[in-house]
């Protein structure tokens, strides 16, 4: 909130993307290691997301439910895979109401395995599938390096779980909680996010497949924002989720499970700010529209905020989400410069003058300076606005799928791949390598596979490691 | 779900509070001592509760923000009555990431501490001020004797924290926070709790004075439904929330906090339920409508199905939360108990010959049998539904009110105020004594100040217990 310029991403994207989110009010430092506090303005971004999710689980049927915060040790342990892939980010209560606990409870950092032990329970018979449950929690993973909502130690999040009768069936319903995301993404959060399958070595511990959708940040760098897993009969088995079948015999379930986080904030950050500090999607904003009073003395603040009352109430009734700054002492310069870095996406101005002829200025955020400013009549504010926040969504997807599209590149060869991951790109390469391919690939270059994306080229070329004609393509990319 | 009877309120009303929450699907038991799975009918009641409260908390200015789950251990030192308070509830992480902690980490009681520290970071002037905070959160508190909803280990809440200039800024907001929650539970949940003042032994750690809604159940226990508190200045001594004054001056903030938790769902349950299960006030029931279409054949099907869906979507437009009991293989009867059971405020029949007259049958779950049953047109089904779940919300409270009223008698002596709370009661009495007092009645009836309430008599009488005269009553009984 300070009138100092921050750095410019060009400079340092790091040190850009801290001073970001402290400066435009999203998060706040906190005395816990690797937590921070999300402040009113980043939290409203969350209830932005969580609204437009919850809407879309709904609507396909989910129901919300609520699963306890511990989870006994012995259950982390039940599913081989998932109990090396979250052991060593474990934070355990030891002590509760004075006493050494007999069975150490750890903080959930996911909640397949209390999730499965009651489905377990739940589940009698074909008549209780598909089991349809959706969690939002908070969730604990004690990560080394953090960052603000990318990587923090606590983090809030949403966890689908489902179970189904049939493979088919849990896959269908994996790949539709991906698709919900991708609409989420594109058209709420306008990021233009490829969905894609994870290679396995990036798979979620304990799954058959896992999905995603991933970004491109203006640095350039991936960003994981969502993941959709087909957890096959694994934790079924693990946790003897059955199903009386139709023909009588019992069965395994298939189950699925699905999340998005906090870090879709970070996300918004980087997909879309620049060096005067956030840009916000409408959809998401907090206010959509910010109005800044000008006058010099009483009288002309009286006629100025009679307007601008009006308009916020003729907004409003529109439902549109406006803020009056009415704050004393604060010159309207200091105002524009402090919206701007909030990214709210369009700032109305309304001086004497304005009121004079009916008129109010309105100044777009994607837009800077005079080519995205506009007097309009007062008369017809709302649909104005209205047809400006649309255009702003609109404009802002557009110029994150170019910038997106202008930075993945087709990589013929190994040398072709290393050199426009140097450069910052992301590269798309035929790739038919295994396990150890990838690692060689991730220490040698810092890309990982980001994932194999669902539009792949038809037709065949040669894997850039190995050499072997295949079909599939992979996108390599330096990653958060 | 099953067919069985529930135990009748009257043999043992605390079985049957068990058996309802678990057969009307509210929660199932969990792994976790202490804690229960809050099952979907559950949460959506949670829901209701907190669309409810949000909105008025925005409404009067707040926004939301979240603070981090872990406390350092030695923030809960800082305030001495709240350390003392805690202490005995605390569970506390020692390791995290494989290795001990330096300093154990508290996973929230409550989060007074990590707000005030972050408070005295955020409050420079008058300017900041108020700061009106609300945290949608889970907390846990490690109790030794649990019951679902009602006390749990871990459960969910909402917890303000604000800030303030002056003394009667801070009341105001405790009381203001304390309407909210009576208008809340008055005119949502259907009860008619009663506001008041708690004692200073029942007073929250660290509180200068703590208010309080108080509910009477079906078993005429109090059941305390949500606290709002003026801190004083004691947290912003302790956490040195501190503002510069428009006199130029360093002075400390005065501060207040108050919650609600889904301690409410238990309260719901507890106020309007009966032997046949819950009765949910229209407002925050998952259902409003629930609608059992009845049939014998598959012709007779196609017919009744077609009206069903025509009246589904015309509810549904208009609003009203409606559900189609599709079970095959289920009777009607089986049905009708299932759903009395989970409290759905409306039942909607349709069979071949309603078809055929164009009709509906309407009955309502708080007026059972043919009393509570009508015949309506389909053509106005919309606004009879409507006038029906009115009439219906407006005449659970009305009942709620006069069982309250019904149940709460003016003693003018010990002896009386012993028998009243014997027979299950609550007593008003005049009250001067002491902590010493009201222990010793506790320890004598089992009953204690439930609070004094913001609704007092005119005019003098004798206390009770010490003989002093005095002009304030208290409510005694004996509570949740």
């Amino acid at each position: 909130m300070s009138e100092q310029s921050v750095t410019a991403q060009s400079e340092d994207f790091s040190r850009w993307y801290n001073e970001i989110v402290y400066r435009a009010d999203l998060a706040a430092p906190s005395p816990v290691r690797g937590c921070v506090i999300i402040k009113p303005y980043g939290y409203e971004i969350w209830e932005g997301i969580k609204a437009g999710l919850d809407r879309r689980f709904k609507a396909t049927g989910h129901q919300n439910a609520y699963f306890p915060l511990f989870i006994p040790e012995s259950y982390i342990r039940r599913e081989a895979q998932h109990v090396e892939g979250f052991s060593p980010e474990l934070a355990v209560v030891t002590h509760a109401g004075g006493k050494e606990l007999e069975e150490p409870l750890v903080v959930r950092p996911t909640s397949e395995t209390v999730i499965g032990e009651a489905f377990s329970d739940w589940i009698q018979s074909y008549r209780d599938l598909p089991l349809l449950i959706n969690q939002w929690a908070n969730v604990v993973r004690w990560e080394l390096r953090t960052r603000p909502f990318l990587r923090t130690a606590e983090f809030l999040w949403q966890e689908g779980h489902t179970a189904h009768a049939t493979h088919d069936e849990a896959e269908r319903e994996t790949l539709q909680m991906l698709d919900i995301y991708a609409d989420f993404a594109v058209n709420d959060a306008a990021i233009p996010v490829i969905k894609g399958e994870k290679s396995k070595m990036e798979r979620f511990a304990g799954a058959l497949r896992t999905y995603t959708i991933e970004a491109m940040m203006r640095d350039r760098r991936a960003l994981q924002s969502g993941t959709s897993h087909n957890l096959g009969q694994n934790f079924a088995k693990a946790f003897d989720i059955r199903y009386l079948a139709e023909s009588n015999t019992q069965e395994y379930c298939w189950t699925t499970s699905w999340g998005l986080s906090t870090r879709m904030v970070g996300a918004v950050v980087m997909a879309h700010g620049d060096d005067k500090g956030l840009r916000l999607p409408p959809k998401l904003a907090p206010y959509q529209v910010v109005i800044v009073p000008i006058f010099k003395n009483d009288s002309q603040r009286g006629a100025v905020m009679e307007a601008v009352e009006r308009l916020q109430s003729a907004l409003e009734d529109a439902g549109i989400r406006v803020h009056i700054d009415k704050r004393d002492g604060q010159s309207p310069g200091f105002k524009f410069n402090d919206w701007e870095m909030r990214g709210v996406p369009v700032r109305m101005e309304i001086g004497p003058r304005d009121v004079e002829k009916n008129n109010a200025v309105l100044a777009r955020r994607d837009v800077l300076g005079r080519q995205g400013k506009q007097f309009v009549s007062q008369d017809g504010i709302v649909e104005a606005v209205q047809s400006l926040l649309t255009d702003i969504q609109r404009s802002m997807l557009e110029d994150a799928r170019e910038f997106r599209d202008a930075h993945i590149t087709d990589a013929a060869s190994y040398d072709e791949l290393r050199s426009i991951v140097a450069d910052g790109d992301w590269a798309r390469v035929f790739w038919d390598g295994d396990d150890d391919d990838e690692v060689s690939v991730k220490d040698e270059t810092g890309a990982t596979i980001r994932c194999f994306p669902f539009n792949q080229p038809s037709g065949q070329g040669k894997c850039v490691v190995s050499g072997r004609t295949t079909e599939r393509v992979a996108l390599f990319a330096k990653a958060y």
